[in-house]
C-alpha cells in the first residue's frame, strides 16, 4: 500500500523519527470509488479521521461535503473551502454554545441522540435541520463500538417528534454500523431500523427525509476487506428493501475508508531484545506506539500490515512496543506479530494503512516525544 | 483533594475549557515527605509524570534529581536548573543518537536491560554508568506493568558483566513495582531479587553501588493508600533484610506520587442523558475523556473522585463519557460511577488526583479539541 510517490518522498527527503506520509492521489481515487459504488449518497468525509488541510482542500474541491466533530472541524472544513451546506455538525454531544457558533457560522445539519441535545438546539439553532442517530449493535466491526452513540428507535422516534414540536426540521435518522466493518449486512439491519422510525413518525404526519448512514467501510489492514463496489450494491439493495420506491436522501461518511490506505508511517527499529536468554520471543521496540499515533492497537484492535526490507527472508514471532516508559506502549503481544529474524535495530519499517486515526490521536508529547509528524503528497 | 489555592485560582480566573490547575504547594510537601521517609535514597522525579517547567523548577531548586525518557526530558531537567550530574536516562529503550547526545549534554547514567542496549551505551557513552532493570511481577499494582521494561535477574548479570567487559561503569539495578503500587510487600520482593544480582556479580569481583527501586508510590485516587512514611519504613526494613550493614546507594523515583494529588481538572457537563426511555443507567459526558488527558482511564485502571457542587445529595449510578466522536472514549462503564441525581448539563465538576500522567497523555487535535491546558500556581 505504500505507493510509488510516498517510496520516492521517504527515499529523496530522508525525513528524520517517525512520520506519517499521505499520498492524495489514492484519496482522490477512493472519493471516486465512493461516488462510484453510491452515485445517489452524499458523501460527508469525516474530518476527525485526518484534517490534513491537504486532504480537506482536495475533497472540498472534489465536492466532498464534510461530517465534523467540533466547531474547530468545522472551521478547517470551511477554511479548505467547504460551504457551511456542506457541513453536518455530526456529533451527538455539544456544547449549548458550541452549537450557537457552529449555527453563526451557517451551519444548519446537527445529530442528536436525546431530547436534551434537541432542546440546545432549538434554543441557539432555531430552525435546523436535525437527524437522530439509532443505536446499532456493532457486531462485525474491528474497532469496537459501545453504546455511546444513538439511543433505541422508539426513544428516536420520541426525539424527532420533539424537535418537530420545538421548531426544528425532524430531518431524518443516523446510525453507524461500527468502524471498519467488513459484515455486509449490518447495513441491513440498521436500514431495518431506520425504516421503523420514517413508518412510525410517518403516520404522525412527520416526514423525513434522509437516512444517514454513517461510515464503517473499511480499509484492507491485513485481511481483504470487500470493495466499495460491494458495499454499494448491498446498500442499495437493502435501501430498496426496506424502503422500497420511496428511498430517502442518503449520507455517507467515510473516513477511515477515504484516507486509511492513503498513508504509511515510517518508523525505526529502536530496539530488538529479549527478557530472559531462553525466551522465544523477541521484544521488538519502535519509535512509535501507542501513543505516538497508533492508538487503535489499544486492545490490538487494529492490526497494521509492516513492511520491512528484510520480507520474503525466515521470519518469527515478536511482541511488538513503542518506545515510551509507559508499560501499556505495547501494540502487540496476545498475538505476537511475524517479522523477519534478520530485522535489525536502526531498520527502518513502513506502518501500512495508517492514513486514518493516527496523526490527531497522538499525545501531545507523552515521555517529551513530539507528535507525529504529516507530510500530505 | 483540590486547595483552597486551587479553588480561589479557578473562582478568580474562570478558565473556559477543561484544564488542569496544579498547587505547587503540595507538590513542595511531596518532596519533602519522600525525603524525610527515605532520608538516605536520592529522589529523581519521574519528569514524564508531568514536566510543567515550574514543577521542574520548584523540585530542581529543592536539590531533587530527574528521571528521564527522552533528550527532550533531559534537556527539560537542564533548562529547569538541574545540573547533568543529576540526571538519569532512564528509558531502556533509546535510539543510539539519542543516547550521543544525552552523553555530549553530560549525562552520565542510563537504564538498560539488555546487552544490545549496553552496546549502543559502550560506543557513544564511554566510561558511562549503567544499571539494569530487573523484571518485577507487577502484582497488586492498579496501574498494570506488562513486561515490556527489564530482564530476569540471571539476565542482568550477563548484562552488567557485559557491561564491564565493554567498559562500562556497572553501577547498579533497578526495578519498578508497578505504578500506584499498594502493596509495601512488592519491595520486598523485588529487592530480594536485586540482592542476587548484586551476590552473583561480586562473586565475580564486580561490586555494584546502586539500587534504583523505581516509583510505584501511590496517590490517593478513590482509596486510601499508605503514606510515604509507611513505604519509607516498609522499603528500609526490606533493605536491611536483604542487604544487611552493607546497604547500597539508594535512588527513588516517585511520579505519580509527587505531583498525582496536586492537581485538580475542571470540567463542564455537556451531556446527560440516557439511550432508552426505562434504562436506569444515565450517560453523563464531560467535555474531557480518555483523547483530552484522562488516558488513564484505559480499562477503568485509575478511577479519579469527583467533586461536584451536588455532593451529599441523592446520587445514582452513570456510565462517565468524553466528548469526543470517539466510541472507545468511555471512561467509566463496566463500573458505573455514582454521581448526584441532581447533576445538570452545563454543571463543573472537579475531577481530583489529576496531577500526573494527564497533560502528556492528551491527543494533539482528536476530533478538533485542542489539548489538555495547564495552570501551575
Amino acid at each position: 500500500m505504500a505507493t510509488q510517490r510516498i517510496l520516492d518522498f521517504l527515499a529523496t527527503r530522508r525525513p528524520t523519527g517517525p512520520c506519517l506520509v499521505v499520498d492524495l492521489d489514492v484519496v482522490r481515487d477512493n472519493f471516486r470509488a465512493f461516488e462510484k459504488a453510491l452515485p445517489d449518497s452524499r458523501i460527508y468525509y469525516a474530518v476527525k479521521a485526518n484534517p490534513a488541510p491537504e486532504i480537506l482542500r482536495l475533497l472540498a474541491a472534489m465536492g466532498s461535503s464534510f461530517d465534523t466533530a467540533s466547531v474547530a472541524e468545522v472551521e478547517m472544513a470551511m477554511d479548505a473551502g467547504a460551504p457551511a451546506d456542506r457541513i453536518s455538525f455530526g456529533n451527538t454531544i455539544k456544547k449549548e454554545r458550541d452549537i450557537a457558533r457552529a449555527y453563526q457560522l451557517g451551519i444548519r445539519l446537527f445529530a442528536v441522540d436525546c431530547v436534551e441535545e434537541v432542546e440546545k438546539i432549538a434554543r441557539v439553532a432555531p430552525g435546523a435541520r436535525v437527524f437522530c442517530r439509532v443505536l446499532t449493535d456493532g457486531e462485525g466491526a474491528e474497532w469496537p463500538l459501545s453504546r455511546k452513540f444513538g439511543c433505541v428507535p422508539a426513544m428516536a422516534v420520541d426525539v424527532l417528534r420533539h424537535a418537530k414540536g420545538l421548531g426544528l426540521d425532524a430531518y431524518g435518522v443516523s446510525f453507524h454500523v461500527g468502524s471498519q466493518q467488513t459484515d455486509l449486512t449490518a447495513w441491513d439491519r440498521a436500514l431495518a431500523d431506520a425504516k421503523v422510525v420514517f413508518a412510525t413518525l410517518a403516520e404522525e404526519g412527520i416526514v423525513l427525509k434522509m437516512v444517514n448512514m454513517g461510515g464503517g467501510f473499511p480499509t484492507r489492514y491485513l485481511r481483504d476487506v470487500p470493495a466499495a463496489q460491494a458495499y454499494g450494491q448491498a446498500i442499495f439493495s437493502a435501501l430498496r428493501k426496506h424502503f422500497g420506491n420511496a428511498i430517502p436522501e442518503t449520507i455517507i461518511e467515510p473516513g477511515r475508508g477515504m484516507v486509511g490506505n492513503a498513508g504509511v508511517i515510517k518508523s525505526e527499529v529502536v530496539l530488538i531484545s529479549k527478557k530472559a536468554a531462553n525466551d522465544n520471543v523477541r521484544w521488538v521496540f519502535l519509535d512509535i506506539g501507542k501513543f505516538g499515533g497508533l492508538a487503535e492497537t489499544m486492545d490490538e484492535a487494529i492490526r497494521y500490515p509492516i513492511v520491512t526490507a528484510h520480507d520474503g527472508t525466515e521470519t518469527a514471532p515478536c511482541v511488538l512496543a513503542g518506545p515510551t516508559c509507559d508499560s501499556a506502549d505495547v501494540m502487540y503481544e496476545k498475538t505476537p506479530y511475524l517479522l523477519p529474524l534478520s530485522l535489525t535495530i536502526g531498520d527502518e519499517v513502513l506502518i501500512e494503512g495508517t492514513g486514518a486515526y493516527t496523526t490527531t490521536y497522538s499525545a501531545v508529547a507523552f515521555n517529551g516525544f513530539e507528535p507525529l509528524r504529516s507530510y500530505v503528497i
